[in-house]
């Protein structure tokens, strides 16, 4: 170990192949088939996942402190420990078919971080936490971003204790079950600044080439169900001039979802991802489609926008074809932008250490954006293969990762102080 | 009774009262809250079903035959037994959320013309049948058409046997259970003339302010499953440019199946029934969607041609995407004129009784499909309310239902002499 007054600081780099190992270490609980993990939320496995990251921290000599919806905090003391801390974090629950990388990644390099810190004895100024959230991925239960948006107070403690999962089961009883009730009230813990490395999880990175992302912001997003109600009828003896078909309504609106997104180029998003027809039989004519509108944009004045356009769109094609159209919003996350120390502090030290870099958005949600509401707040993306993710084939490089872990590394130092 | 002498074979009428409490009798069996019918064929409802059906028969005097794959063949002796029956009949399985009317209404027509030739001492030339055959719905075993099928060898009584249900029950096991396996071979029952009576299933007759529709034929039916390969992606963080959503292509190609049919107007038909999305995630990429696509058509050339020109769309529209699209022949059923002395018996019966009719085509399959390759066939529609079927709102008025026994009763005494 160097002592403290040795270090050169700005030489300081994290030791690569620990944090990938630890990274294929945590990925073997729920490990899948095709090289994937399900680790899903407040299960058993999520426990184990849980145990194994506090048990690392814990021989790292971090102190655990758990909120009551099951968020940890594992803190290296500073120098002024009346400092709020500098906090790095993400989650480590899954997808069901979900990757190695996303949320683990966040957290594991956190954890590489203060290890890095220790092999070199170097004080902070603040003290420095690693944090994981409860069920990012909502995935199990709704809503998504479920810890940090107790801890940010978007929802309360009662309302996530009592979603429930498809079996049943609630939130609250499945905490208690994996042991990660805490004590803390969510929301009483100080956080300085936070800092998320993340794979992108989309393509433009790896299509620019370039290895690290500065994150601006994330897109506003609204999410609505749309409901096409037509009049189910048998597909042989209705002629087509009296049919009410709502499958065909609907994929006519299914397509202005896309059109309105390419009108508001270069970061509005249209996705449709989720379709019902009733009934669904080969020979009925479908009386009622129900369908999923996801919608995304840099600022929440474009993103209402397209929801406005959308809107009016199946206002008018209602008009025409007679068929009623309900557009109801689901729910509505605000675009987020970063604060522009922690942005700046995430471009200098990708600067500092040499790597190609260039401004990106962040079109997923993110424990960042809730974190952004409390504290000064940044993220580091790192380009994922193909830009996959929330899939098994998920796979970020070992040098992307260490890149992102770098920087993160710098970026903290540079808010904690040396 | 009237003696056979005195009977004025051109004023004879059916019972309408009768044939109409019939139906409400029969419909009670698997009645359902909205006022329709679950008889699902083969179950022990549907042997309810059948078991009140028999028992009418040889209270009016009819001697009753079970096939091997549960056909049943209620015979009313004519004076010369050694001429091929006069049959009609229907189904008495029914849809899931089906009605009173789809096919339970052609057997009990065919018992209601015995019943009223009793009553008024008729006797007939050639002996008069009533059949009902097995699973014509095909909603719970496939193929649709079962009974008939295998009676007019289009697949063997082993394969019928074999179709299992979503909880692997046997079509075999399920007739034994009800005691519907007869000792009859499929096929050798004889079959002079074939006539089935039927509610139209769809809006032209109601719409045309008509009471009987003179079938002509049944339409061509294809049958495909579509689907569209894209590549599944996190519904954020991918710009509009680098997707490859198959949910888009598959909208585009939906409405095509639409505009085909338009473009073969009077009787082109085009209907997506069912549709898959993979994964069908609110805020995934659809990575692949399934769909089905049914064509229709009055001659096979002219169905033929349409499923060419969707699948040529389909080319085109995977070369401009770059998204593969797989279309795969499933069932065809090659379109069925009927028999024209049968088309004539019943329009002359219709004239003669003084109805309002008109041609007509079937835009479903139906038993008499299949009888049509093995004896003259012909069918009668009557109106059903908005066109509605397989829908437990179905109905057809008494009136309706009184006429088109009417015109049943004159076209069968046509055939069969008196």
């Amino acid at each position: 170990m160097d002592t403290a007054a040795s270090v050169d600081i700005d030489n300081l780099r994290i030791n690569g192949p620990r944090l990938w190992d630890s990274l294929m270490e945590l990925a073997k609980i729920g490990a899948m088939p095709k090289g994937g993990v399900c680790r899903l939320t407040l299960t058993e496995l999520d426990g184990q996942g849980r145990n194994l990251v506090t048990r690392w921290a814990r021989e790292a000599g971090l102190t655990v402190t758990i909120d009551k919806i099951g968020n940890g905090f594992m803190r290296r003391a500073g120098r002024n420990n009346s400092l709020p801390p500098i906090v790095t974090g993400s989650h480590v629950d899954t997808q069901p078919t979900g990757g190695k990388f996303d949320g683990n990644y966040g957290v594991l390099a956190g954890l590489e971080v203060v290890r890095t810190l220790n092999d070199h004895g170097v004080e902070t100024e603040a003290p420095i936490e690693v944090a994981f959230w409860t069920n990012e991925e909502g995935s199990r239960f709704v809503p998504v971003m479920m810890g940090s948006g107790v801890f940010a107070k978007v929802f309360t403690l009662e309302h996530a204790y009592h979603a429930t999962d498809t079996e049943g089961k609630t939130v609250k009883d499945e905490l208690a079950h994996i042991g990660y009730i805490g004590e803390q009230e969510p929301g009483e813990h100080p956080i300085g600044t936070y800092f998320e490395t993340h794979i992108e999880q989309g393509p433009v990175l790896e299509d620019n080439d370039k290895t690290i992302g500065v994150v601006q912001g994330v897109l506003g997003i609204r999410w609505f169900d749309c409901t096409v109600t037509g009049m189910e009828a048998h597909a042989g003896p209705t002629p087509m001039a009296l049919r009410k078909d709502a499958m065909q309504v609907a994929a006519n609106l299914i397509q202005e979802v896309v059109a309105v997104a390419l009108r508001h180029a270069p970061h509005g998003r249209g996705t449709v991802g989720m379709v019902q027809v009733h009934p669904n039989s080969r020979n009925v004519i479908p009386g009622r489609v129900k369908f999923s509108i996801d919608l995304r944009n840099a600022t929440d004045a474009l993103v209402d926008q397209m929801a406005d356009e959308v809107k009016t769109y199946a206002a008018k094609l209602s008009q025409k074809t007679g068929l009623p159209i309900l557009i109801e919003l689901v729910s509505s996350y605000p675009a987020q932008a970063f604060h522009a120390d922690c942005i700046n502090a995430v471009a200098r030290a990708a600067q500092k250490l040499g790597y190609s870099n260039m401004p990106a958005v962040s079109g997923a949600g993110h424990d960042a954006v809730y974190m952004a509401r409390l504290a000064p707040s940044g993220m580091i993306f790192i380009p994922c293969k193909d830009g996959i993710s929330h899939n098994e084939i998920e796979y970020a490089s070992p040098e992307h990762i260490t890149a992102g872990c770098n920087v993160l590394l710098h970026a903290m130092l540079e808010r904690a102080g040396t």
